[in-house]
């Protein structure tokens, strides 16, 4: 891997936080060891067509010889590549999809993005994830009576994953009950509290709302709500809520107003396919799940546009959430020929800003999320092929019986190598700035849990690389229990606060303390630049590395013993091991040796940090 | 590469021409040999969101095992991909993208287009590139008198690259000269004429329109082009014109009106950057070439909305040509943070389907054109990256020195490998249907000629290759008397019509009316599916198929031995050589076995034509 190296961190591009037509210093770095560069060029791609900038060599540091360009951002996705010619007067080409002999597809080109830059406080943000009717039950949730949908379940109760109890069994936990356990999540270190829907519908999960604009008293209503929020900000933490703007539920509000009711004002909010509004478009069609129709400005203003709008209230005083994650926004706004999705998330993501610009948006996009993850409007997406299957695929699989996402093929199985080939290959369209925004969950409400399926002593692995790796770490509250659910509605389940001291309990809430300390302890994992040292079927081993800090990490499921050539690990010698059972040694001729047994995480803090020479 | 296969041919799928709503079969076929495939799914995306569709398994024929599936059309382009489950348990994806373990992007997914169907007659079409000034001359030309700009040249005369000379010399080519001798085009077998603008300018390109809405009296004006026109069409041949959507000249009658004069009607037409209407955006920044605002609603109506409108005047009677090629496609409409060209080249082609559906609509879209090409609108483009530079990489590289399209690394050297995998790169995001309306030019008026750089004897690997992969054949007139330009400009040299019976000469234009008779011949090098048979460092090996035939291609710039697996050649025993001097031989085990001395272009009609099983 002694090939030359970019990427969307500060130690490469000169600001995160470009405008249209500002200039922009990109760096590029080549090992000693890897075949000279003699000249370098960068392609930018204005209103698409190429234009190109020459290189200049900046001087050597460290066994790298760096190199400097300068571009001007013309589109709000500046896309741009290094085009080399070496020594033997071979060229290649270096963009997000690899260094390669080949001409480089526009799509895979390192992306500067102009505009919606996300709030500075992403940088650190671990993200908690909470269902709240299964999270935690104040002592107000007793006297409360249920609806008529719901199924009563004590605590303790298995989760039933058929129908009727499927969505409808009630534990009642509620929004008192979050407050009541701040304490783990903050000292976990957590930042950001993000929980699934709160407005009234007619299910435990509420994806179906039956209004946007009040909080469901079975959790608590409008001031437990408020009682949280400020509860979570008053720790230093932040609080996210989740928003269905694909669809409604069969009893909200406005499709009650508008269904079989021609000339009702909401009649423009759903796709109806008949005069007497009685036949609709709905959520892969369950009729119970309404499709909003958004050529409706009504729609529009109601919901997401300006100041009066839902988007809006629950952002603004007195609530002043810190941001949205969007379900289904993948759909949102897509039918047929009709595709609305970008003009919608554009609106939502004004909105947001006219309230309060220091806030985070994020989109459910749950394959392959490339195409709207530009940085026009969502600042990450919850999203699971890159980091979530694949990690699946090499810690947990093969297993034909998993429930894998709906995947009638099941959950296959990965080798090292693969795993990564899979996280480039949807990483690579995806502006970097864009990449650190996209959640890196284990599992979610929608999935099984990891822990169900993970191969022995794996766990630790798949921790590690969530907090290690470019992109937002997740916990889905559960995951730090052990949890085992084997789909998404069963894992799912009630949160065991009463074996918190269990020795196995305690003993995985530390893991998830210690990783988590990590992540948030070096500024490298949380925006340093990327770098594969080594891959092979069984062992990974790359470094993050920052003007402040470099971190190495290894995670293998087998016997290490790999030697890396020194201009890699820069500083190596004399680096801190900051978590696992491994040994990173010296060899004779200078290169690193790491050893291990697997299965393995580990990480070291280098001594050295990345210094470039100045510009020229 | 015993794989399994698929395509968008009609081998592979029901219907070119499926309209929203409708289910289309697809069918999967994997080779005796392969590993068995046991469970099979069609995954679509409708509206981004995954479903997934059984397949059957059908049956059995000529060695290949057959699966289908239905998939009903949700989306203007319907990506769809194979899941596959293996006797040994595990899985694979088959997408444009390949044959992987690892899950595969969107943006590869095999596609469906509704609507926008191009003409049928795109199917058996070669085109020939003309560029007026330098095509031929009538007597007609002798007594014209020359504009300002020109600087006269004589037919014999050197093209001069530099300044004044380039753009500016008129070798005094016109539309009668094109009529002279559209027997020499119709002889080769091309059948359709594309010409480079004819509306007055002030170059003798003519990209810098003065108007659009009459012909150079230079070229004769716009009787001259309705006798071509006639001419053309009364040979059953057709002829396509050249518009600059993204900029006309400084001269042109609407910059003239609005250039200094607020409040002119044309005033909205470009970017003007100050109120006096002086400075304002242009094509590179050529001063002479003002960018086209694509907002101005009067623009559209005059230049691209409607039957009044420049677009539909050349289509329509008394002219009625059959199609445009769209100059600088990829950045119409596109500046900065304003992106309008899906809408302008939407309108474009409403238009056009107004005035005649019967018509192709190219764009120019020099480097990766995929992002464009998804088939809302353009047919195809005339696209350098996927075919024109990687066989010139392959068969004319390296080579530093040579011009190469304005990149700054020069001309790579592939291998026949490297050839492929570029190829593959560059249409993997572009669905079956649009591929075919890609054009496969060696060069045009805006290279230098292949021929120029050609490696030893590999014309005629190049010229057949341009004939027997997918996509629309180009021969850019001039290529066939063996012109050996070496930049943009001189390829752009006078045709040398008075040397026509040199025995070279003679010799270059036999091969390609060989070569093109191939691809008229056979419906399978015209819409038949793409298999690789064999790829290595120096040798190419593919099979076209279609219901009518079968034709198998050898390229290699080396010595050729290769064996291939008896499945791969279907009937391939008694195959009849239609090209070239290669041996196809049968081994003891039944392999086919192709020998050779390279450089070699050879091709077979095989005996067999593919029969699928009736589906489940």
């Amino acid at each position: 891997m002694l090939t030359p190296h970019h990427d969307g961190s500060p130690l490469h591009v000169s600001t995160q936080d470009a405008a249209l037509g500002d200039e922009v210093i990109v760096r590029l770095r080549v090992p000693n060891g890897a075949k000279p560069v003699v000249r370098a060029f960068v392609r930018s791609n204005p209103d698409h067509e190429p234009v190109w900038a020459v290189a200049s060599r900046d001087g050597s540091a460290c066994g790298w010889e760096w190199w400097s360009a300068r571009v001007t951002v013309a589109n709000p996705r500046h896309g741009y590549r290094w085009a080399l010619v070496h020594d033997d007067g071979t060229t290649s080409t270096l963009s997000q999809g690899g260094h390669t002999k080949l001409e480089a597809l526009d799509a895979v080109d390192f992306a500067l993005v102009a505009g919606n830059t996300p709030p500075e406080w992403l940088a650190d943000t671990v993200l908690y994830q909470v269902f709240p009717d299964r999270f935690a039950r104040s002592a107000a949730a007793e006297g409360r009576e249920l609806p008529d949908w719901a199924i009563p379940a004590d605590w303790g109760d298995p989760v039933d994953p058929e129908q009727p109890g499927r969505g409808h069994q009630v534990y009642g936990g509620d929004l008192d009950g979050i407050v009541e356990r701040l304490d783990h999540i903050q000292s976990l270190g957590a930042t950001l509290v993000y929980h699934t829907p709160i407005f009234p519908g007619r299910s435990n999960h509420r994806y179906d709302a039956a209004r946007f604009d009040v909080v469901d008293p079975l959790l608590g209503g409008d001031d437990a709500y408020l009682r949280l929020i400020e509860a979570v900000h008053r720790r230093g933490m932040r609080i996210m809520g989740d928003l269905t703007s694909n669809h409604s539920g069969d009893a909200h509000e406005w499709f009650v107003a508008a269904h079989g009711h021609p000339g009702a004002p909401e009649s423009s909010f759903y796709y109806f396919r008949d005069a007497a509004q009685t036949e609709y478009e709905s959520w892969l069609g369950v009729p119970s799940l309404p499709k909003f129709n958004w050529n409706s400005p009504e729609l529009r203003r109601r919901f997401i546009e300006g100041r009066d709008s839902i988007v809006a209230k629950w952002l603004d005083a007195p609530y002043g959430t810190d941001g949205w994650r969007i379900d289904v926004a993948n759909m949102t706004g897509r039918l047929g020929a009709e595709d609305l999705n970008s003009e919608v998330r554009g609106i939502l993501r004004r909105t947001m800003v006219e309230v309060n610009p220091d806030t985070l948006l994020l989109a459910e996009s749950t394959n392959d999320a490339a195409s709207d993850l530009q940085g026009d409007a969502w600042h990450g997406a919850m999203t699971y092929p890159a980091f979530t299957r694949s990690v699946w695929a090499w810690l947990a699989g093969p297993n034909e019986d998993a429930w894998f996402f709906g995947i009638p093929t099941g959950l296959p199985g990965y080798t090292a190598r693969q795993f990564v080939d899979q996280l480039q290959r949807f990483t690579a369209q995806i502006p970097w700035r864009v990449r650190l925004g996209c959640m890196q969950p284990l599992d979610t409400h929608d999935t099984a849990r990891f822990a169900a399926y993970a191969a022995e002593g794996t766990v630790p692995l798949a921790v590690g690389l969530s907090m290690t790796l470019p992109g937002l770490p997740v916990v889905f509250a559960g995951d730090e229990f052990g949890l085992v659910g084997t789909d998404g509605e069963q894992s799912r389940t009630p949160i065991p606060w009463d074996r918190v001291d269990e020795p196995e309990i305690a003993e995985r809430i530390a893991l998830y303390r210690d990783l988590i300390g990590l992540r948030r302890r070096y500024t490298a994992l949380q925006t340093g630049g990327l770098r594969w040292l080594h891959v092979d079927d069984e062992t990974i081993v790359f470094v993050r590395e920052s003007a402040d800090d470099t971190v190495l990490v290894l995670a293998s499921r087998g016997r290490v013993d790999v030697a890396l050539p020194a201009p890699l690990v820069i500083g190596g010698i004399g680096a801190e091991k900051v978590f696992g059972e491994a040994t990173l040694g010296v060899a004779e001729d200078g290169s690193a040796v790491l050893t291990a047994e697997g299965p393995v995480f580990a990480a070291w803090l280098l001594p050295g940090v990345v210094a470039p020479p100045a510009t020229a």
